[in-house]
């Protein structure tokens, strides 16, 4: 396909959108994040990137905590809404009920709603241009107890995750494969003609 | 939900999974991440996490660039493999049927089957543990010209990307919201009763 040359910008896609909550338990905020992802498997680690000015700068840089909501599509309204109004002069949990609850590890909320919590201690900060990048080691993870089957093994799919491309959210549509099918050996065709 | 204490993991869902293109004309290589994601919008910025024992690692490293191409579901055998094999014993290139293609910025080579291509230059790489992240500045966008619409509006949705998410790949599913729309005030009901 032949391409025209665009000048740099940031068109990484599809993304998560996840709800972040952070704070001590007096002053607490949750808001949206895009920019985030995995950067390192062990120890398990992610980044989220946020402007100085968002309310919730300060309570992660004071408190070097936070935690990382997974958000299923039946949150979208939630997602987008905390990711437009800020913590300053509206309380998002209320306005959108979002029901706090203890972390495991942290003195920050998580929230009830969201099938996966992934509770985060800051590593460190590095400073790039609009966003500061913190890096955050995943220090335990809270996992609604309904995906995981008799197993022990996470159900993800059940929890009908949403994802965020190019300014619209999507629900996550059919599967298409599973890691490492491309190279698998084919089962024994007992299909019958 | 009651939810259960696991140890910390890299359970950020759902991710990208774009295949990185590197290599400086002579030896290239293509490879998929998932550990990716935008840190910054002013300037364009994201990181891809490589280990250090992969091939790509030392191509990139040594060259300072790498293009990501961002996937549609047509590409997603090739995303797993090129994810699984390596670039030491196999030409992802040619068993994949993936057209290298020039750069506009870079020496290293794009895929043309890839509708977005974010031509990346290294700004530093930090070392974390089973992975390093390279931070990289967005150079360039490559974007298939028809993709755009006459107004000069990217329709990223025609582009059909795919997501991944706890180990499978998905198509991106019915769009469920758009940036801002918890917030907008709704045009007046011109619909009949």
């Amino acid at each position: 396909m032949a391409k025209i040359k665009w000048k740099g910008g940031a068109l990484l896609s599809p993304l998560p959108a996840v709800l972040v909550s952070c704070g001590n338990g007096e002053i607490d905020n949750v808001f949206t994040v895009a920019w985030t992802g995995i950067v390192c498997t062990k120890p398990p680690m992610l980044s989220i990137s946020v402007r100085k000015e968002r309310f919730s700068y300060d309570l992660i840089d004071k408190s070097g905590e936070f935690c990382v909501n997974l958000t299923p599509e039946s949150l979208v309204r939630a997602v987008d809404y905390c990711g437009v109004r800020s913590g300053r002069d509206t309380d998002k949990f209320k306005e959108m009920k979002l029901t706090k609850t203890e972390s495991f590890e942290l003195s920050c909320p998580s929230i009830a709603e969201c099938p996966i919590t992934l509770e985060c201690k800051v590593n460190r900060k590095i400073e790039l241009g609009s966003h500061d990048m913190f890096i955050a080691d995943i220090v335990a993870v809270g996992a609604d107890e309904e995906l995981i089957d008799e197993k022990g093994r996470l159900m993800l799919e059940k929890a009908r995750l949403l994802s965020y491309s190019h300014g619209d959210y999507f629900s996550l549509g059919k599967k298409i494969g599973d890691f490492g099918f491309s190279v698998r050996k084919k089962k024994r065709n007992t299909k019958k003609r």
